[in-house]
């Protein structure tokens, strides 16, 4: 962990190199994953067959039932779950559906002064695939959110695949897969998944788009495939921003910034706050309660390698501009009056206002997304919506008097940007 | 030209094989690139100055005159235009300007039942980089399509760059950056300049959205920095699917068919029709049109190659699935129901009602972009629009009482998923 104080003499120098810390691995997986791509184009199934063994120690057999996971059994798993469980999920389900049914775009068709008829259509894309990853970060509550847009947005046909290494299955993904209305679960994982979604193998039919996270090799064939699909943003190590007077509990402070830390050992959790003794006592209850976690071995590398404490004059007037040169994923203010620095706030994948809004209800059950840009990216993207599983069709429509009015213009034009055939377009009909 | 008739034995099998089609050349260049993305990288400026000797013989030298036209030059070169261009430039400016306008998202911010707060704000990146290219592909137009939406967006630095070779600009270009209101416009093409503007160099700062054609190497350098910046759709060659009945001049559609034939030898039109003896006599009208323009060259290898003339039993029953498995960047209905085949048409770029309508208007002056999705990507992407320069946060706030009501769920699931530290956030909160 640093401690930064906005007043020291190198600040600007020592915040740069925070700013600039690249914490994604530069892993060279391109050749590999090429080589992946190229035999599942070729081979199809059978390269999957190959793949998942040697990856997953799984054999994908002639029985289906290697390959697909049934609706029968997600409704199975569901049904298993206690009830507490099975309550909270239903419930992140409801209200993640309720805010994403508020991003669906309205169409345009209007008429303008010159009698010309304009518009846009939204429509869904017919497939989407979703990638679940097999090991820790097989998250229920990650399906919900990254299914429950594809389903709002109206996709027709929504597929998971995950890989079920050694056959070992996540009876709470397949619970919310069953929640979810996903259409179709397959086994299969890595990269050779993501090339049998945007190719189609004999067995599974190609995706439009493919979203959800994954490692290394996951996110290389999703880069390399953008054209052929559309994907999500790339994604890189979680992190959050906690802006905090002393009026916060250290201990409420604390735990925010150990649920970031406790993602993964390249999380970044940074506090601004305007009191050295407050950003002291943060520090210390850190340390209690990362003795107390099952995940302490996980945060406590995070935290001391990439953890952050900046202490400034006035949070209203410095940590603004702060946040928006980190540009972070998750921003959260626990001031009395958070709106007001919210206001001089510009780059944030999410924003968390108040006290009593720790960001880790964001993560479940707040309804907005939870997928949201990483490293930086609040700059120029945003979170994941029922946009990333919609495409626009924009529309045309002139009469005769209405050509004679913009044909001339467009015939200008075409005939300085050396289009004659375009101008000819026009130029028959005037 | 192939001529496909849909009550043939294999129109399957031959239509199939015109949707897999790939005109997008596979062109080796990502390690060129990945080399000069590197070297910009590592020597800024100087790497520039090498690169532009090299491929566009171009010396960058100590005066700034020959890195960057300044905004009197572009103001002199608008100055310069004669009346009728700048009429046609000024026009389409604004109606594209207009319609552009009509895409500013809309923010939310509201109360659900719970009185959880939930919402969203839209804004503006800072900076974009817009990429024109500096041979056949420098359009005046595409500089308007580009740059607008992007000032309407409310982007603050809107950054030109296009390669000059052996020193030469292009005035229409600098005319419609004037009109556009472009803040910089740099003397640097090539993947160089996409490095560049997605790293910055000593005189050239960063952006954080790339957009613009360009030639191979720049669509690489725009994909290998796909996540550093943001950057529009990927581009293949243009093309264009008119749907028309026996009603249509056989002149207009054959000037429709070739205004995109004359674009790239690797360009695609399509007609579908309903009358044989129509289809014949568009392919007539193309050879004599073919004979009279400047871009017979072009026009005809694409048209040779790569055009398709599709005759069906009904346009209305039999086209709209065509349609939809093309999923073209244009598609143009010449009928006088033109609705009715457009409301079962669910993938494409843009579609030109009527018999008036044809597609040149909207490359110029119509108002809707003309960036749009090639290669079959309009089943999952949309034309340039303001929402590719602007970003979302989400946002949150909760009060004790909403905390109260959502938390024990939110600390359910993250002690499902094993993460303790999001779970004590929240019930040290309760």
């Amino acid at each position: 962990m640093r401690r930064l104080n906005a007043n020291s003499e190198d600040f600007a120098k020592q915040f740069a190199r925070i700013v600039n810390d690249r914490r994604e691995s530069d892993e060279n997986v391109a050749t590999d994953v090429r080589a992946i791509i190229q035999q599942v184009r070729q081979k199809g199934d059978d390269a999957l067959v190959d793949l998942s063994m040697r990856y997953d120690k799984h054999a994908l057999t002639a029985d289906l039932s290697s390959w697909r996971i049934g609706k029968d059994q997600c409704r199975a798993a569901f049904d298993m779950l206690i009830p507490d469980v099975r309550q909270a999920l239903v419930m992140a389900a409801e209200r993640i559906r309720a805010y994403h049914e508020g991003q669906l775009p309205q169409d345009r068709d209007y008429r303008d002064e010159k009698n010309v008829r304009l518009g846009a259509r939204w429509s869904a894309v017919e497939a989407a695939g979703l990638y679940v990853p097999g090991g820790r970060a097989a998250y229920p509550s990650s399906l919900l959110m990254n299914a429950i847009p594809a389903k709002v947005a109206g996709v027709d046909r929504l597929v998971v695949t995950t890989p079920t290494p050694r056959g070992q299955m996540n009876d709470l993904v397949l619970a919310a897969a069953h929640i979810c209305g996903v259409d179709e679960v397959w086994r299969v994982g890595g990269a050779q998944a993501i090339a049998a979604l945007a190719y189609g193998t004999q067995r599974i039919q190609p995706v439009d788009v493919i979203v959800g996270p994954g490692n290394a090799w996951v996110a290389e064939a999703k880069r390399q495939l953008y054209g052929v699909v559309g994907i999500d943003m790339v994604a890189g190590p979680s992190e959050i921003l906690v802006i905090a007077d002393e009026e916060n509990d250290p201990d409420w402070i604390a735990a925010d910034l150990l649920s970031q830390a406790e993602h993964d050992p390249s999380s970044q959790s940074i506090l601004i706050t305007d009191d050295e003794g407050y950003a002291a006592a943060v520090e210390d209850a850190v340390d209690v309660l990362l003795a107390q976690i099952d995940t302490k071995g996980v945060a406590r590398q995070s935290w001391e390698t990439h953890g952050v404490v900046i202490v400034v004059d006035s949070l209203l007037d410095d940590a603004p501009a702060l946040a928006d040169r980190l540009a972070a994923e998750h921003v959260q203010i626990a001031t009395d009056d958070p709106e007001a620095i919210f206001d001089c706030i510009r780059h944030a994948g999410s924003v968390f206002l108040g006290r009593h809004t720790p960001e880790a209800i964001g993560d479940y059950v707040a309804g907005p997304n939870h997928v949201l840009p990483t490293g930086r990216r609040a700059r120029f993207s945003s979170g994941l919506s029922v946009l990333d599983f919609m495409k626009r069709t924009s529309f045309i429509s002139l009469d005769e008097k209405a050509l004679g009015e913009l044909g001339p213009a467009a015939v200008t034009l075409a005939e300085i940007e050396g289009l004659p055939a375009h101008a000819a377009s026009v130029k028959v009909r005037l």
